[in-house]
């Protein structure tokens, strides 16, 4: 059978599935709620963070953390901070000015839930915060690995990374990308937090930096498949599985994989990626299984 | 001559000019120019943080460092980190969502200069930078410094901090607070990000307790001053000198110290918190001159 066609094993099925309550727990813990007048921002931010998802970024970093053998608590840490981050680009990505979105993931968006000011305000806070959980010390007793942390989140999401490749996003609604430049693109949206997701757990081991490389050279691989597939899933989804109206990058003008390259070379793209990316992880002599399982899932995903 | 009347010091003058100056330095080399599809997004940020502004919080940061006579280029790469989250809060602030401004400092908003969009991402952008400039060792050889600058500035800005505080001020539009609620809510607003201005130079300086609670008491007691000042300005200050309309609070509808207490117990008020500010910086003996003098310029400012 095409590695492009195995199905999704009952192991990774359940790792998933343990991801998402385990990660959803963290962050009920993390985000109070209150009987304080300001309590709504708590209820928008806790809103916007437990509605669902797939946790792909958590169970990264909590795959990645096992293969050095670190321990769960502290990845778990890690994985909640990743996720808050992930949260709040959604929650400011469907604003209005932005790609003006009412559903996610099948609700409201935070900003239809709430209003616009709290949206914002929501995305702001749950940015601290992610910062605030890395800088403390149960995530890690060693400074030196806390720093890392923190830098290296930094610059995933900010202008040369999450940030900066929203930006570019916008662009593409009036300008024609080239592929070049749609996968620049990809690569800070969506790929630089993948592979702080995956490095992660390396740098929580204190591992070599030929296992750091290997991580991130499979997470820029599959963030990159993970976004090609997106743009067919735009294309082809089914809104009641996607959670999100069809067709949203054509009538919004972006440029996109398949609006470049046609739906049969992006799937083709889409699987040379995941192979490309399953490759990087031969330096782990099978134990990252899960993570290779991952970047098949990744890419027979239907929503 | 009463220490509310004091005029502003040519020590104190020339020390504010000066931080003035670094810190629009520091902030232009830490913000690139560039030639990139996205380079907008530098430009509204740069736009977002050097256009003005009278830098109270850095100068509070090189001041409280030189207590401790901590490296100024040390203490300049926290100044900056606190002014790019202060110039981030300014910019959603601003947003049409929130405080709905199209003039700062007498200039287009960043959303009027460019678009929402741009920014809300050029804010989400400064946020990011702020922390990974902490975490870099840059800022300081130990990494225990660099992980409690993070936390420190992480707690100020977010939910209990400046973003909670913002929330309680747009509740504050349609909800009418009393005196505690209006003093909690600039705490945290204004209050915690100057008490971490403050704390900073202790910090990096890893000064004994005694002094990081008198450096903090002192901003907390400023910070509401500050904001006092702020509201009777509101009312009674000139446009061209403030460089925004007047009367915005009461057209927001918003419960300020003045629609609360009056203008008159307002400014006793402000008064009487300047004074037990100075009062935090005896412990210095005399050392603390220009924190001192700050007080009561905020107290007398026109702008």
């Amino acid at each position: 059978m095409a590695p492009s066609l195995r199905e999704t094993s009952p192991e990774l099925k359940e790792a998933l599935e343990d991801t998402v309550q385990m990660v959803d727990k963290a962050i009920a813990r993390l985000l109070p709620e209150g009987e304080l007048a300001e309590s709504t921002l708590y209820d928008a931010m806790r809103y916007g963070t437990l509605s669902g998802g797939k946790r792909l970024r958590p169970f990264m970093v909590m795959q990645s953390a096992k293969l050095f053998n670190v321990d769960p608590s502290r990845a778990k840490r890690v994985a909640s901070a990743i996720e808050l981050i992930h949260a709040y680009s959604l929650i400011h990505d469907d604003l209005p000015a932005m790609d003006n979105s009412d559903l996610r993931r099948g609700k409201p968006t935070v900003h239809r839930a709430y209003d616009e000011a709290t949206a914002i305000l929501a995305g702001d806070g749950l940015q601290s915060m992610a910062f605030q959980i890395l800088a403390a010390p149960e995530t890690h007793e060693d400074p030196y690995v806390r720093c890392a942390l923190v830098a290296s989140l930094a610059d995933a999401s900010g202008l040369h990374g999450m940030v900066g490749g929203q930006m570019l996003d916008l662009i593409g609604e009036t300008t024609e990308f080239d592929l070049g430049t749609i996968s620049r693109m990809q690569r800070m949206k969506t790929g630089k937090l993948m592979a702080f997701s995956c490095e992660a757990g390396a740098i929580l081991g204190k591992a070599g930096d030929q296992y750091r490389r290997a991580l991130t050279s499979y997470a820029y691989d599959l963030g990159l498949a993970f976004q090609v597939t997106d743009d067919i899933l735009d294309v082809e989804g089914n809104s009641n599985e996607t959670g999100k109206p069809a067709n949203q990058d054509e009538k919004a003008g972006k440029s996109t994989f398949v609006s470049t390259m046609g739906k049969d070379q992006a799937k083709q793209r889409a699987e040379m990626l995941v192979d490309q990316a399953v490759r990087h992880l031969h330096i782990f002599e099978g134990r990252a299984k899960m993570l290779e399982e991952l970047a098949y899932y990744v890419l027979n995903r239907r929503a």
